[in-house]
């Protein structure tokens, strides 16, 4: 039996401003992805957030983030180790708590934007996250780019990870993401989408940008929570791939 | 025999900004409150207050406040108390998370500056604060005004309280502090400030600024941590206290 | 000939939360009041902002704020008048010289949500306000509340004003809004909303909550920005205005 | 005769915390750059650092920065050109307006931190910074270091320029700066500086590590605020100069 997650960043509104369409898209995710108030999400919204996943009955994770509200943590920002190390423990011990306060369980951590980013091609701050992550508790499943540096650090620490594929962007040759800037990094067309995340469940493979099937390991995919076709795409996949026999579930602890 | 809690705010860094000489302070005292990064402090500061506190074995609390780096958490603010109750469990889940991660335990909640004071006249927000205190840990003990509604909001929660006066300032004949803009109303003179400590410790009274002599409840004596001469008063009173009898530890839990 | 300002706040969106409809109201209303940074607004958000209402031939303002993002500026906040100045003389610099860089010229100030409410009531705060304004450029036109110690304080300045009232609120027989938590406090009848607007406009009187009419002066109509029927409204009103001869243009520095 | 100005940066306390000691300071230097309130500062700071330089006869500029209070814009960020236009924009706006609201004028702009270092190396950030300053006043004299990008790219805009060294850091053949995370990059010792910045201002060359005599061209000097010893080294170098007969004085506009 093929299993997979499909995961979602939720809680992305701050103060006054709303953002996505979590409490619909929940219906259709098996995990998500918390802002922490670096990038997005304040303390009203994180427990509203999470007092909504757990009705749910979602898999729910910390989101940290680069701290930058303005640039919703997608700017790059060079931090050492140590304060990286620093800013996880704390969005992510912030979530935890407030997990258990209203009786849930923080499942996984899962950076975001820039952080992320760093973090599959720089060892030194995917250590420094995963240290972090460890030494709250080393239960926690440590989210990151399938084949990139946060999933290798995390694994010497000994976390349980997931590797995380999208079902919209394309890939290089060498198992990377096509950068955005590139014309064909976004997979526009919903079908084609679809059949990349098919594919990558089922036959453990992605074709690359040059027509190669290289080989991928897919724990979770990432499904995009904002813009009009959010919602319709998490729909869309959710069924596709229930149509075809793989059951979505969480990561397992 | 008499017991009595020191306490202190520490971690009130924020960035390059330096302030107060926590490492010198906690030598004196027995409890220390752990500024959370909403009026001082930042991931990094906290991170390593919470280090030192625990190589120095003190009672390690949250100090939770409005959002206001500014005006350090001193400005009035008017928030829902469901704001409030969100705020708190933010603040309050990212410290003990943090001293968790690092071995140690959280041990209380002081809530700081403005807050304090309108959780001290306004049984709703001292209310809010409580409940979202309990929902973290029930066990956690909740510092506030000795007679103020912060303690029997707590008390009616079923919380732990410590009651909580101050050395350097006088008291009405009611009970409550003189506000700061009247001129009697800090004890500037280090000696009359360290025998208003002790006579409320040991006789649990505080000679009210009519002269008249009136109940008050000591458990936990407020050290301030900034300023030339706090290291020098906190060894004072430290000493002077222990001269007595007195022995100065944690409140229970 | 009957003229009237119509106004509205606009530039509120902040880095990737977008709110209102800025461009499109422009059309039908001849001031503008431009977020800057405190309660919204960042300084790219300004930029383009300004940007479009000197395309647009608006009046431009600036719309100080207290520092206060999370809480949209709505949230009171209790500050020494000294610093009340210094924030709006930082905030309408900024406004001014973005302006000027771009090609245009600041017309007025209004301040914004909390610190609008505190300066019609409170009239020291209203005068700090007024004489930043007034150090900035004492043409400038200062927008307050009808009747409102703003008005008061900064004509006492020799300040320009313009005196606002609001279509879709009620009065108070002493003229003041009737409180937002009181179940009358809104019109939400637009063509009940547009009636007194157009009463005030021509015969300088509102029908107060009990039923009596009293004066008012009203220089300027305050149109909201957000929510999905703001555009209606905006155009709505000002067609009806026109329609009965009314002159819809700022106000004459 | 010889001039030089020697600038140093003002104004970088923040809300409670205090830094430098920027009156003293200002008796030995002729021009100060003044944060914005981006990396420190706030409208208080600001506006009260501003009286101070009006009193003292000090040339006034603008400190723009990246946002960043936490790493006092010090921090590596990558923002798109457009954005850094837009936030000195805001920042130089700001200051003009308070500085001209105060009875001053604002002289020159120099960015801070991560900004000026990656103005000095990378032609598009330095670019927009000089459009910026620009469209504000054509008049504003742009502060850079001598030989950077920041420096010809003003010029290119047809903006007067100021081409800063410095005295206690050292130069490597090609004329940058050695990289403060090499062991000779920064001069410890009081007389070597200010040797090193006689030669700069009175030869036009400076001695790089390798033992190299190269071009520099030195217009002003930089002078460290803070840290104990700033306030001995400004008074020293400033006197040192004088004694050999060089005139301490702002660029001309």
């Amino acid at each position: 039996m093929i299993t997979i997650d499909l995961n979602c960043d939720i809680g992305e509104s701050f103060g006054i401003w709303r953002m996505g369409n979590d409490e619909a898209l929940m219906d259709w995710v098996s995990s998500v992805n918390v802002a922490c108030g670096f990038h997005a999400g304040d303390p009203s919204v994180i427990r509203k957030t999470i007092q909504t996943a757990i009705q749910k009955g979602v898999a729910i994770g910390a989101h940290p983030s680069f701290p930058d509200l303005q640039g919703f943590g997608r700017r790059e920002m060079k931090l050492p180790e140590e304060e990286v190390f620093d800013l996880v423990l704390y969005q992510v011990s912030a979530l935890k708590g407030i997990c258990e306060a209203l009786g849930g369980q923080l499942h996984h951590v899962k950076p975001h934007g820039a952080l992320y980013n760093q973090a599959a091609k720089n060892s030194s701050i995917a250590r420094a996250i995963a240290e972090a992550v460890k030494s709250i508790d080393k239960n926690l499943i440590l989210f990151g780019l399938s084949g990139s540096f946060l999933i290798s650090e995390a694994e010497n620490l000994g976390l349980k990870t997931a590797s995380e594929v999208f079902a919209d962007r394309t890939y290089q040759p060498d198992g990377t993401l096509t950068p955005r800037n590139f014309p064909n990094a976004v997979i526009k067309d919903t079908s084609l989408a679809i059949a990349q995340a098919i594919q990558m469940i089922t036959t453990k493979t992605v074709t690359a940008t040059n027509g190669e099937k290289i080989p991928i390991k897919a724990e979770t995919v990432c499904i995009h929570g904002d813009g009009e076709k959010a919602l319709d795409f998490a729909r869309n996949i959710n069924l596709s791939l229930k149509k075809i026999g793989v059951t979505i579930k969480p990561i397992a602890r």
